[in-house]
């Protein structure tokens, strides 16, 4: 290991210029699949020379933006500057050639970077790559805000089966449904806004047929998004849809798509084929309750309203499950009186059926 | 009227003195009942000389012992201060004198208070007899925060009905057991410690006969609590109650209450008739049901862990409601990673049967 002792100081610039990169990869959320969102930026003496992120799969990747900014601002900066990246670089040829060979060829001769490569035939070939070349390699800067980002990612690359994000909006009693007579809505519409930009994370929303027949959603995106319609998957088990449904007939009925009769663990593999690589669950409770009963979810995102319904459709329907499961990593935002609760359930290790 | 035009700095000061008053009436907090918690303070001169709270029923009331603290350490310069009062003195006489004469006596000339007398026969007596013998009044001062401690009082002296407290600890989605082989509990340690807090604010605790049977809790107060025990009060609709069960056979069985048969509201008016001004709910679902439809419930404090169970027992048991109930002035407390979520439920105005 080349690598030298870092003083503090070092290390807390590193910090610095590593979280400006975490901005810089935050800017891709949703845009990139089936690629993470990585974001860089190149430092020399000091100042920031450059900086970019991955903005689409088969644009160039983070890396070569940050390289490409710091050659229109100051390209005789670059040769002895530090490039700060939020993922280890690619070492292989894919739709673009190798991040490594790019920061070799431009003169850099330090690389930080923050999360190491999820993809497992990839582990330990940057940081042998570079090192042979001569530059200096820091790893690990901001490692678990930057691993966050790519869980999605992660999952997909480790198991093929896309990463999901389960989304509830209940009464404070765990119910979907108020007394007759009271209308549809139980959490606020800030909170429903809020709950809508999940929806720019995905590159799929599901919903069962039940939840088509009763609310009719259009699961499209809100505010002029700049991203593609998602996928949007409606499960059946063969009763009635109704043609005349949003999803079916507006815009981007072609971005719609019908599972029939499959369990869970089949729906992922299915979504899988179509190079889907995240999916929201939107309802309802059968299909929440399918989901989790198959340990199939990693992420929850549960909007609860200040309301005691006091009976109605429960927030996770069909058979009751053989076991509970906790969430840890729980985050709260108040929005309004409404509570959004995030969190990722602990599925048992020592069970073969973890990813079914 | 002869209060004069105050002074922003006037009122800044009196703000002062009055969180301080508020400071003290805390310290009565469960333990004055059938009175209400109050506390006062003394300044001369811009310092405080005196300080005291209502610590229990047939004990002096607030004022007097804030004067008799400021006659053990500044008896001389008791004529001429201000008195700050978190509710308006009384001006009858009960188990003890009326505090306007006491006040008008000590020499005291200027009277602050924050919340108005909420019984409808002392409305208004104070100032009058006061300001008749040359003190000085200020009234509402932190009325809102000073009126919070008062609820539980005001709804007893207004309806001479005890005032209810719900509580509850469920998982995400609104269970309160858990798949079989798990054990009993859903909520943290931390987050059941902080619920028996409640016990120490209340007259009587309230659970149905299943959670005796199921749960067999001790309905103590903890912490070496200097408070009496209050009474616990299990419902039954006639079915066997364990012989063995803590509450009737521990250090308190004289303060166990069986009541059978009874609707919620003729349990309310029952524990009235018995000197009980307030009484905390601790389940079961059906319980909270009960208390819930008949309108009874005037606070809820509601825990929720970060569990999913996907099935077992609903919060909120027995029939469907034919309405939901709306919370106000919510709040949250994350304690570790579960929530305490307060609030007080909207009973709509325009019904009869607002306090059945």
């Amino acid at each position: 290991m080349k690598q030298a002792v870092m003083s503090p100081a070092t290390h807390e610039s590193d910090l610095h210029w590593m979280s400006l990169a975490l901005e810089q990869a935050r800017l891709g959320i949703g845009f990139t699949s089936p690629n993470p969102a990585v974001g860089a930026v190149i430092v020399a003496g000091g100042e920031l020379i450059g900086q970019g992120y991955h903005r689409q799969a088969g644009l160039p990747h983070a890396e070569i933006e940050a390289l490409l900014d710091a050659q229109s601002r100051a390209p005789e900066r670059i040769p002895g500057a530090t490039i700060y990246v939020t993922l280890e670089p690619c070492s292989t040829q894919g739709r673009t050639g190798p991040c490594t060979s790019a920061i070799q060829a431009a003169g850099i001769t330090r690389v930080v970077w923050a999360a190491q490569d999820p993809n497992p035939s990839h582990v330990g070939r940057a940081r042998q790559l570079l090192e042979s070349a001569g530059i200096s390699v820091t790893t690990g800067i901001l490692e678990a805000q930057c691993q966050e980002i790519l869980r999605p990612f992660a999952k997909w690359i480790t198991t093929g089966l896309p990463y999901v994000i389960a989304k509830a909006g209940q009464s404070l009693d765990g119910r979907i449904t108020r007394p007759a007579g009271e209308g549809p809505w139980i959490t606020s519409e800030a909170a429903r806004a809020h709950s809508q930009g999940l929806r720019a994370r995905v590159d799929a929303i599901l919903v069962g047929a039940e939840t088509v027949r009763q609310d009719n959603p259009r699961l499209t995106l809100r505010n002029g998004s700049a991203k593609e319609q998602p996928w949007r998957i409606i499960l059946t088990r063969g009763g009635h849809l109704p043609a005349e449904a949003h999803v079916f007939t507006d815009a981007y009925q072609d971005r719609t798509l019908i599972l029939r009769d499959l369990a869970f663990p089949d729906v992922l593999r299915d979504l899988a084929t179509r190079g889907i690589t995240s999916v929201l669950i939107e309802g309802g409770g059968n299909v929440l309750g399918q989901a989790f009963a198959s340990r199939s979810v990693d992420e929850v995102c549960w909007y609860i309203a200040p309301r005691l319904c006091g009976g109605g459709l429960p927030v996770i329907g069909g058979p009751p499950w053989a076991q509970s499961v906790a969430l840890e990593s729980v985050t709260l935002l108040p929005i309004g009186d409404n509570i959004c609760l995030t969190g990722r359930p602990v599925w048992p290790n020592n069970e073969s059926d973890h990813h079914p």
